[in-house]
């Protein structure tokens, strides 16, 4: 029998999966958070998973490290420039170069790995589909075929010890949502970081796609963002 | 337009997967093997991998590294004793100790993720059911529901550039096929390596699962194996 108590929180230390920390915590899970360094340009965030899970209280957090700028492919693992200044309709229309081709996949996989070592049935991911609709790897029909592919590939699954189930609460959540989420729910937004594109203090650009949906969900939210303080 | 020559190989320099390399060498795919360093006990097949790659040669061969000990949960990634002299008909009834958790799911995550930044739309796995018929992530199931994520989890499955294909070449293989396919193929199989416990100089014990489906499948082959050889 599953402990179905136990959930793994994939944890980048931005807002969105430390709204998601916030909300499994609060649902009574024992979460367990996993960051993954992957020489992302912003890894200024790894800090921030580190103080949240701190602050919100984890059962244990492992930071897994894979050095994702070996296969390329994205703004984000490489010296390609963040795009800046971007309006907001047009980074919600197209896939853009931060884009970090099947990250979302690798993740939830190496989430999925240590589930199943925990014996723990519940994966949290902080996707969203609204803000980024040009993501591929954070629309429903993506979390649900993983899911599938969860049941499949792992040992308590096919055992039917444990039915492996994917839980992405923000999917439907605007920015502003989220935030209003997260501020519910006692989170200290100061301790998270957004920015794709960090300066070497680690301060937000406060101009990338990252930045410019903060900023803009924090003013639909009617609230002020702690970390974009004097830019 | 994707270019339908290219694919990735996931290599491990095992007999498995280089005879997969061979087939798809053989099909005409320009090759780009890919090669992952989880800290499995039998670091050693990392070298065969080299020299496969090498002497069957591959567009280009990268290694990515990943810490699979960090999640824990396998003897081939902890200090746990790998079993010894097991009878063959106990080692495909059961998921056995060496099994890592969800390891295909993640190794093929990231073939996915290079295969899409070099725009190649078939993948290659050495999986391999019947001999591990015990591994729930080397069933076609698994590899089918694998595929159907691919094309939802991408920039480029989504945008209807290019349709994955994950190929499973030995899925119905048996191991003497699939010894009997690498050698009329023309693979060297002393450069392969199979052994999941070996010696400090890296030889093959002759006694893990591993080794003894190895040892079957060239007798039942009717072939000697260079790397047992003085075993």
């Amino acid at each position: 029998m599953s402990n179905f108590r136990k959930c793994v929180v994939l944890l980048s230390g931005g807002l969105d999966s430390s709204t998601v920390l916030a909300m499994a915590k609060s649902q009574g899970f024992l979460c367990h958070a996993l960051t993954i360094h992957y020489q992302q340009r912003h890894e200024v965030e790894l800090e921030s998973a580190r103080k949240v899970a701190k602050a919100l209280g984890v059962e244990a957090h492992k930071f897994l490290e894979i050095d994702l700028r070996t296969l390329g492919g994205s703004a984000l693992t490489s010296d390609v420039a963040v795009p800046k200044n971007r309006a907001q309709e047009h980074i919600a229309s197209e896939i853009p170069i931060t884009y970090v081709p099947a990250r979302n996949t690798v993740f939830l996989s190496l989430a999925l790995a240590w589930a199943e070592v925990l014996d723990a049935a519940d994966i949290f991911v902080g996707v969203n589909a609204v803000d980024y609709s040009g993501y591929p790897d954070c629309r429903p029909e993506f979390i649900q075929s993983f899911e599938n592919l969860a049941n499949l590939a792992t040992k308590a699954g096919v055992e039917g010890k444990t039915r492996f189930k994917i839980h992405a609460p923000l999917s439907s959540f605007s920015k502003a949502e989220i935030i209003r989420e997260g501020r519910r729910l006692g989170l200290d937004f100061s301790l998270t970081h957004s920015c794709y594109d960090p300066t070497p203090q680690g301060k937000a650009c406060g101009s990338c796609d990252s930045c410019i949906l903060r900023k803009q969900g924090f003013l639909a939210a009617g609230l002020s963002d702690p970390a974009l303080e004097g830019i």
